[in-house]
C-alpha cells in the first residue's frame, strides 16, 4: 500500500458525493450484529478492549477466511502469471529505510501544552479537541511504524518495526522469486497477511485500526506497457467485488489527481465503496513505476533487475500495484448484503451474502428435538461437511431458526423431519427465495454442489 | 502454548533416544531445497537477512497454507463441536498479567563482562562462548515477550505486547464466544495465526523462530471429563499427522513427567517427530484444568463460567489444549516426504508430499513448445484450475520437467502431446509410481479429483 499515510489517512470522508439510493445498513447496524451473532468483538473485552484492536468470533473469523481465500482464488488459484509470497512481519530497519518509510511515513502530531493531549496537526481546527486551550506545539512528523526489539538486547543492533504494509516483502524477494519460479515479464506476486501502522484515529469500526489485513499483489511489467497493465488491473478488481456480489452501483473508480499521486506514482485510482458514511477506498490500483526495485537496488547494492533472453537486455520492471484491505473488504461485504425484507407477513433480517463469502454454506435443522432423528442429521452433516462449511442448529421452533440462519447469511438450509426416516429424502430451503424443495439424501452433496455454484 | 517457555526452548535434544532407521533428510538438505525451489528463503535476504526471520516463497507459501487449511479442516470443519477465532496481535498488558506471562514468561539471562555478549544462563558451560571470559554476570530473568507501543505516546498507557501465544485470545472471549454461539459442554475454539517469542537462540532452520505460526485449540469440558478427553486429544492429533503422510514410526507421544508439568497442567504431552537432531515436539496436548478461566475471571472481574441449563449449575470448564506450530509442522511434512528413489537407472529426488498438502496439485506440460499445443495447453489449464492449484511448466525436456515436479512433490503431471490434438485426450503420470495413462479431456477434472482423493 501507499507509504503515504495520507491516502489511507485523511480521506474518510470524501465531500458531498452522493451516495447510491436505497436500503444502506448504518454503522450501528453491522456493529451490533457482528457483536450480537458473534463476527467481531472488541479485542480482549472483559479488560475493556483495548486501543481499537478486534478480536474476529466464529462468524467473523469464517467470513475473513472467506473473503482472503476468494482473493487467493482469483489472484493465484486461477491465473498462470501470479505466485504467492508469505514475508516475515518483522522486519529490518533498512528495508524501511530504503523504501523511504523511515524518514516519510509520518503524521504530523501537536500536543496541548495544557492538558498534555496528542493530536493530528491536520485534523486541528486551532484548538485542543478535549480541553479546549488553543496552547498546541508546533506539529512535528510521527512514525506510523511499529518499532520493537529481536534480541536480548535494546539498542540500535536488534531495531526491528512491524511491517506497515506486505508490498515491501515482494521488492525485497523479487530476484529471488524471479529466479526460483523461472518467471518472464510479466509476473505477479501476491501476498495476504497483517501490517500495522500505529494510526493516531482509528475510526469507523474495522475500517481503519492499527492492527490489519491487505490483500497485496505487485505485478511486474516491461516499462513501456505499465499503462496498459495499469488499466487492465482497474477493470481486473473492479470485476473482482462485483463477481462476489456488490452492486455495481455501490462501486466507483477514483483516478487521483496529479497534486494527490505519490512522488513514486504516475497513476494511481482508488476502487471505492459507498460507505454508510460516504465514498471510502476499499483499495488502490497504482503505477509504483520502478521505484520500489531501483531503491532496494541501491539500498542494498543487488541488481534487481530481469534479463529478457531474447533481446538480451536488462531492464527494471515497472509495477503496478492491486492493494486491498482485507478487514475493509469484509466490512463492505457485510455492509452490501445487510438486507431486511418481508416474509410471511413479518420483517427478515436477511445477509445476502454471496455463497463463496457465507461462514456457513449449510445449516442442518432436525424438525424436531427428538432422538429418533438424530442419527439421520449425523448421517447428513457426515456427507455434507467434507464438502462444505456447516452448522448444526439443533434449539427452538424451524421459523426461528430459518430466521437465524438468514441474519447470518448462510445460503441453504437442510431440513430433516419424521418423512426423512421413510422417504430418505430432506429439504432444501433458499436463503434469498424461501423456496423449498424436497432432495433424496443420495443427491445431496450434488445438488448443494450445484446451488452453491461450485 | 505453554508459557513456560522451558516446554519451547529448551529440549531441542533429547538425549540419545534412538530414531528410526531409513533414509533421512538432513536439515541441511532440506534448506537446500527450500532455498533452490524457493520454498523459504531468510527475510529480506539482500539485506543479509534479518535475525532469524523467514520469507516463505512461492512453494512455502502454498505448502504452508495446506497445512494450516487441513488443520482448520480437521479442527473446524468436520467437527460439530468447534468453533474459529481470529483474535489481535497486539494485545493489553492485562491480558498478559491475568495469564501469568508478565510475571513468569522468561529466560535466564547472563552478561559477558569482557565483550558484553548476552546467554542463556542455562545453556552455558561457565564460560563466554565467545571470548572465552569466566568474568560473567549473575542470571538475571529475560521476558520474552516483544513490546511496543500503540498510541501517539510512548508511555504506560500505550504499552503493548505482540501476544507469544494465540491461547489467551480463546480464553478472554470464552464467554463471548459461548453466548453467541450458544454452546453447551464440551465444545472448542480454535485459532491459526502468529505469535512472536524473542527467543535468545533461534535454531534448526524454522523450527525455532521469533516470529511464528501456531495451531492452537482450546476444549471446554466438564472438569470430570477432562481426563477422557485428554487422552482423546492425544490420539486425535496423533492420527492427524499420521493422515497426512508422516509414518507412525516417526511420531511418539511423549508424557511429561511430574516435574517437567507446567504449575498449571494436571497433564501434558508432546507429539514429537523424529527431526535430524533427534526426537523433538511438534505439539503439546495439555490438561490446563481451569488455570486459564480462573485467572482470567479475577483478573477482568467477569465470570468465566458455564452454566448448565440441566442441572442448574455454574462450572468452570477445564481445558484440554492441543497447541501445534504451522512452520514447524511444514517442516516435519518436508523432512518425512523428502525422498531419492531410482527411475529409468537414474537417481530422482521426490517429495512425497500428500497430496493435499503438495504445492501444486497438478503440473500441465506441453510436450513441446510450438504454439500449435498451446491453445489446448489453455483449455485443459482453464479445465482444472477452478478445481486444483495448477502449474505450467513448459521449458526444458519433458524429463526434465518430470523430475522438477517430482522434486516439489506435485503429484499429478498432464502432458498435452500432438495427438491430444487428433483424440481430445492427454496423459496422466503419478509422481510415485511414475504410471502413465491416457485420459480423455473430457474426463480430466473427474480423474483427477479421484486420483486426488477428493
Amino acid at each position: 500500500m501507499n507509504p503515504d499515510p495520507e491516502s489511507q489517512a485523511s480521506r474518510s470522508h470524501l465531500g458531498s458525493d452522493a451516495i447510491p439510493d436505497g436500503r444502506a445498513a448504518t454503522v450501528e447496524e453491522i456493529v451490533n450484529l457482528c457483536k450480537r451473532r458473534g463476527f467481531i468483538f472488541p479485542s480482549a473485552e472483559i479488560y475493556g478492549g483495548f486501543r481499537s484492536t478486534y478480536d474476529y468470533g466464529p462468524l467473523g473469523t469464517q467470513l475473513l477466511r472467506n473473503v482472503k481465500d476468494q482473493w487467493w482464488r482469483s489472484m493465484v488459484q486461477l491465473r498462470d502469471d501470479v505466485v504467492g509470497l508469505d514475508a516475515a512481519i518483522l522486519t529490518s530497519p533498512k528495508v524501511w529505510e530504503a523504501s523511504g518509510h523511515l524518514e516519510s511515513f509520518t503524521d504530523p502530531l501537536v500536543d496541548c501544552r495544557q492538558c498534555h493531549e496528542r493530536w493530528r496537526a491536520d485534523k486541528l481546527a486551532g484548538s485542543c479537541p478535549r480541553c479546549g486551550s488553543k496552547d498546541l506545539t508546533e506539529a512535528r512528523e510521527f512514525n506510523l511504524m511499529f518499532s520493537t526489539h529481536a534480541g536480548p538486547v535494546e539498542d540500535e543492533s536488534t531495531l526491528a518495526y512491524l511491517r506497515p504494509e506486505t508490498a515491501q516483502g515482494m521488492f525485497v524477494n523479487f530476484a529471488a522469486v524471479a529466479t526460483t519460479t523461472r518467471r518472464s515479464l510479466p509476473f505477479g506476486i501476491a501476498q495476504v497477511g497483517k501490517s500495522f501502522r500505529n494510526e493516531i484515529t482509528p475510526q469507523n469500526f474495522v475500517f481503519r485500526t492499527r492492527e490489519f489485513e491487505q490483500m497485496e499483489m505487485e505485478y511486474f511489467v516491461p516499462p513501456a506497457d505499465a499503462d496498459k497493465w495499469f488499466e487492465y488491473w482497474c477493470d481486473e478488481r473492479l470485476k473482482w467485488y462485483v463477481s462476489l456480489g456488490i452492486p455495481e452501483g455501490k462501486l466507483r473508480l477514483r483516478h487521483h489527481g496529479p497534486d494527490e499521486l505519490s512522488h513514486y506514482s504516475t497513476a494511481t485510482a482508488d476502487v471505492e465503496f459507498a460507505f454508510p458514511w460516504g465514498w471510502d477506498e476499499l483499495e488502490g490500483v497504482a503505477n509504483r513505476t520502478d521505484y520500489d526495485l531501483k531503491a532496494h537496488a541501491k539500498g542494498s547494492g543487488e541488481r534487481l533487475e530481469y534479463f529478457d533472453q531474447q533481446s538480451g537486455e536488462r531492464v527494471v520492471p515497472y509495477v503496478i500495484e492491486p492493494a486491498a484491505g482485507a478487514t475493509r473488504a469484509m466490512m463492505a461485504f457485510l455492509i452490501a448484503a445487510f438486507d431486511v425484507d418481508e416474509v410471511g407477513g413479518e420483517s427478515r433480517s436477511v445477509l445476502r451474502l454471496h455463497q463463496r463469502l457465507a461462514p456457513y454454506e449449510v445449516a442442518v435443522l432436525p424438525l424436531s428435538k427428538k432422538d429418533s432423528l438424530a442419527p439421520l442429521v449425523s448421517e447428513v452433516l457426515s456427507k455434507l461437511r467434507p464438502h462444505f462449511m456447516c452448522d448444526r442448529d439443533v434449539t427452538q421452533s424451524i421459523g426461528r431458526r430459518y430466521r437465524r440462519q438468514d441474519e447470518i447469511g448462510t445460503p441453504l438450509c437442510v431440513t430433516v423431519d419424521f418423512d426423512s426416516l421413510e422417504d430418505s429424502a430432506v429439504t432444501i430451503r433458499d436463503r434469498d427465495t424461501t423456496e423449498q424443495v424436497r432432495v433424496p439424501i443420495d443427491h445431496l452433496v450434488a445438488e448443494v454442489s450445484a446451488r452453491l455454484g461450485r
